[in-house]
């Protein structure tokens, strides 16, 4: 079995009050390929420059990430994105977007990679989404983020694209953009109504929800004292997330399967935004995993007594 | 066993986008009274003016609060505040502020309050929360409330109040604020280091956390489809949470006993931002509370299975 990735593949620099990277790797499908490489085989399809080399190729493979439907643009320079965090890391400045190669990224996925039993789609065009899925139509499982500015300007493509698959993993802010509705629970009952299965809603620092027809599901953030960089987080959430999926193809996809997989995404997300980039993910263990997965079970479950209420 | 609960009694007008109330029942004591009145005998001490009248008296009765110590400052006005909420309810304005009978509030406690076996200090300038706490002296369990105001312009006095208590009960900002972390775990371990021997960090919509010198806990807000007016959540919340602690005399104050009060805590306060002001607590059943908690449990939970990490 094996889980397809297609988005960006990027160099970042970022200024966090932790310090700074001038150019370090980054992107939605190099986050989400590290991620998910603990659970199944991933191949990621993504755009890169003249400038994306053996030292980026190495992160991917040290993790055992297939690269072959990597396009090298000859001639092109790599996606590089550039931006500044604020003292609490809750907001976040882009100086610069250079989309380079990535303007006019058109898919071209190989055989293997059509073949995937799991697919995400990262936050590219929802048109390209939709023509991915369409390549995939055989994967079990497939699942896409997308952002603001898809939200604003292609929203009847994005509904398509939301349509095609079987679960949409946003931040609570672009569900709110999408439906108009105050809450999550509500929104999120709105996207299930265009076709998917399930609606993860991320919350950023705060954690995360899952809402699907069955019920719902809430999980607070690893708490970590010190955060280093939060670039590529929900990537790798997602990354952990599908990956998990992924990685039981015999399991029905019910709320219980994916409660599981939300904690592993969970855990994935607490590890990279503890240093720069891919730093932490790419030299990240399984036993670490699991570790951080029982961790955050332990100190969010609690048991209730009963108590006379007057 | 009693609480006692020492803080603010008010009118409050508010407009959020489902609707608006011109004058109804508030006040940081009003909404701690009635949710902790589900637990224990509570007695509430704060001043009224000549507008407090039979209409609110008989809110804070049905619920069975002792209302011995509201003290009636004759030809005053009760404190009135006004705000207004923004579109999803994460942002409001304070339209106006008129703290007339509060302004020269100089707690007077009964006897009665004196022996309270838990007391809660809601938010009122720290140097009498420490006057109170003095009073008090015999409570097994204190918890302060603060608020970005008293950070600003009396941190001294905060600190000394925070030293005096058991638990501190802060918003994430309000943590960020006084110590200056970046994450409310960092911040929260100073707060420790102050004196108390648990902070709990109220993060709004998304939920709560606790931090002790045993562990952590951390626990999503009830999702709801709908919420109508958030005034009064944080202090309902800490009146189900000190409720709970005061409802088991016998227990250890550890971690354990803390988790669960944090579950009722957050289940009152999700029933209190259902309706305006105190319109759903006055009238809930604690059948509806047991059911929520039981409900939160099982949306909070899950279970780990071993997965081979690759």
């Amino acid at each position: 079995m094996s889980v397809t990735v297609v988005g960006s593949i990027a160099f970042d620099a970022v200024r966090t009050p932790s310090g700074a990277r001038e150019r370090m790797l980054g992107g939605a499908a190099v986050h989400f390929s590290l991620a998910a490489s603990f659970f199944d085989e991933v191949r990621v399809v993504g755009p890169v420059g003249d400038d994306f080399g053996e030292a980026e190729y190495a992160v991917l493979h040290g993790r055992g990430v297939n690269t072959d439907d990597i396009e090298h643009v000859e001639g092109g320079t790599t996606f590089f994105w550039s931006g500044v965090y604020g003292d609490n890391l809750n907001s976040r400045e882009t100086l610069e977007t250079d989309l380079n190669v990535f303007e006019h990224f058109e898919p071209k996925l190989s055989q293997a990679s059509r073949a995937a039993d799991v697919l995400f789609l990262a936050n590219i065009v929802p048109a390209l989404q939709l023509e991915v899925r369409r390549q995939c139509d055989r994967a079990r499982f497939a699942a896409l983020d997308s952002m603001d500015l898809w939200i604003n300007i292609a929203r009847e493509d994005l509904v398509k694209a939301i349509g095609s698959v079987d679960c949409v993993i946003l931040n609570d802010e672009e569900v709110e953009l999408l439906t108009g509705r105050p809450t999550v629970v509500s929104g999120a009952r709105e996207i299930l109504a265009m076709g998917p299965s399930a609606v993860v809603v991320k919350q950023g620092k705060y954690g995360a929800g899952i809402i699907t027809h069955e019920g719902t599901f809430w999980l607070p953030a690893f708490p970590l004292e010190q955060v280093v960089d939060p670039t590529g987080a929900g990537d790798t959430f997602a990354g952990g997330f599908v990956g998990y999926i992924a990685a039981h193809p015999d399991a029905p996809i019910g709320l219980e399967l994916l409660c599981r997989a939300m904690a592993y995404g969970s855990a994935l997300a607490s590890f990279n935004v503890e240093e720069f980039g891919t730093e932490r993910v790419a030299r990240l263990t399984g036993a670490e995993i699991a570790a951080r997965v029982a961790e955050l079970q332990r100190i969010t479950a609690f048991t209730d007594a009963p108590v006379a209420l007057r």
